[in-house]
């Protein structure tokens, strides 16, 4: 009898009580400890409680939720703009930094430093409404292909991470995106990609006004420039600034997450520090500690003795992108 | 039987379908305006509907959901604490401008301008964590009391404006507060005050910076100044910045919320603007056009044409705080 009644709750709480929240990881020690920690937090008997207003998780985008090589999309997105508005009209072009993102001469793109890349941003994200800016960036996104996957820049979010976002969000988490690319590029794409509304995305910010037109139609206006950068340093201060409180969860991929993950992990109580490591040449990029993107030496380094878990995507990852590769 | 049955319905459902949301709103057309509007955009079978996730609704603080009168409260607050220091330091007393303060001199105090005040809150809001700048500033919101009604400060937030607030949240709304005055000082008391947490609040902000101390704690640091001023032309930005897309619903009372509700109402789709008018010398406080406060004058000109609803406190409101004066 008493084994009758126990089948019955099996076949009837499959849901509730045996689902794998993270079917796209494979079995391991990161698996683990992420479920270890979520269940620590949520369980009210447990001194690891944390109410849910304090549940507050944060995830940088490229490289943590989506791939960035061979460039971070926006700027393949930025590059990809300012070669139709010149092929339109050629005088675009007014300067040697915009002539080589159209010859797609990386070197020469790059002789400026950050100074010449938020020229050639400008032409895309300046003197255009954040509305019209993200309807440009969401077309871009779900059509234009990635030059070595062949897949829409949208469909390489990384599926394992989509299991935690909603694992976290089923568990009364609020999950925010905290980039170092720009607010409103990743807006135009979040809620589709990731399930994440505009006002739960922080990110690198640039000069915006408002003005009335002579008709009387008033209107907000990207301007260009960056008046806010939300990496390193800048990740705590884009937290306090838009969120108003330290998270509890942080993950990231490269040393610049690593201030965004030292802050949230020194708070009292239970805390959890997450670093992809990008380890899987086969299906997706294998890089670290050289390069111009996602260089991460610190948290190599340091993460595992501040008891960051480190996830080694070739080993960790059961699949990757969504479309099941 | 007919009859009976409907009696039965009747006293079975009060709370859904006789309840008034509004009860501290005498009846009248601001009162009607507004329950009007929410119907129209819950009603699913509608014209007028809005889906949950576009009904954003944001509202100024200072003379909008609490007093502002006889100065911001956030700069009796600044004054307070810069007496505290300098009875404990005189040094704490650099400039005049400080001295001005110190002596509860007014016109001392505004005889540098912006430059002066913002001297005068730093003494308080710089050099110090977010945090124990809330703690601080919760703690004298709770204690310290007003010079005219010997209230809490904390206890002057308008009755009627709760209920508004509760009544936008039950028809799925999601409610911000857009402040000229500090992001920090209103997050010490907006989840106690209006149930509004510390990432629906958006406000001005001063310089914040994170670093490491020499024992490894990680800290965020308010260094003062001014780098975002969250009023008038700067609300619809600052609304761009945090919530990422326009609202549908907006209240203020002063000029320095004409743009966050010209914006918001020039908006496609059912839209609201509201202007609460200070008429209530009896209650509160009676002002408008003059003065260093709270000033409306293009509001009262273009407000009704625009199709505003402007709110006559001393005739609309049956009740202005919440202890029942």
């Amino acid at each position: 009898m008493r084994t009758t009644v126990f089948t019955i709750a099996l076949v009837a709480l499959p849901g509730i009580a045996f689902a794998d929240p993270l079917p796209s990881w494979n079995e391991g020690d990161a698996k683990s400890a992420i479920i270890a920690f979520v269940d620590g937090v949520t369980d009210p008997g447990a001194d690891t409680y944390v109410t849910p207003e304090d549940r507050i998780a944060v995830f940088d985008n490229d490289g943590t939720l989506w791939t960035e090589q061979p460039a971070y999309f926006q700027l393949l997105y930025a590059v990809d703009v300012l070669r139709e508005k010149a092929a339109a009209d050629p005088s675009t072009l007014t300067s040697d930094i915009l002539q080589a993102a159209n010859d797609g001469d990386m070197e020469g793109m790059l002789a400026n430093g950050n100074e010449g890349l938020i020229e050639i941003i400008n032409i895309s994200h300046a003197g255009i409404t954040p509305e019209d800016f993200k309807a440009s960036a969401y077309e871009w996104l779900t059509t234009a292909t990635h030059p070595s996957t062949g897949k829409t820049y949208a469909s390489m979010i990384y599926q394992p991470m989509l299991e935690l976002l909603s694992y976290l969000r089923d568990e009364d988490f609020k999950t925010y995106i905290v980039s170092g690319g720009g607010i409103d590029f990743i807006r135009a794409i979040a809620d589709d990609a990731y399930g994440i509304p505009p006002w739960q995305v922080v990110g690198s910010e640039g000069d915006t006004s408002y003005a009335v037109s002579d008709d009387g139609t008033p209107t907000v206006t990207k301007n260009g420039g960056l008046t806010f950068v939300d990496d390193k340093e800048g990740k705590p201060v884009g937290i306090m600034s838009h969120i108003g409180q330290r998270p509890i969860f942080a993950g990231g991929n490269s040393d610049g997450d690593f201030q965004m993950i030292e802050w949230t992990t020194a708070g009292d109580g239970p805390r959890f520090g997450l670093l992809i490591h990008h380890t899987d040449a086969e299906r997706e990029f294998a890089y670290d500690r050289e390069g111009h993107i996602g260089t991460l030496n610190r948290g190599l380094d340091e993460g595992p003795d501040r008891g960051w878990v480190i996830v080694d995507m070739a080993q960790d990852w059961e699949q990757v992108w969504p479309d099941g590769e």
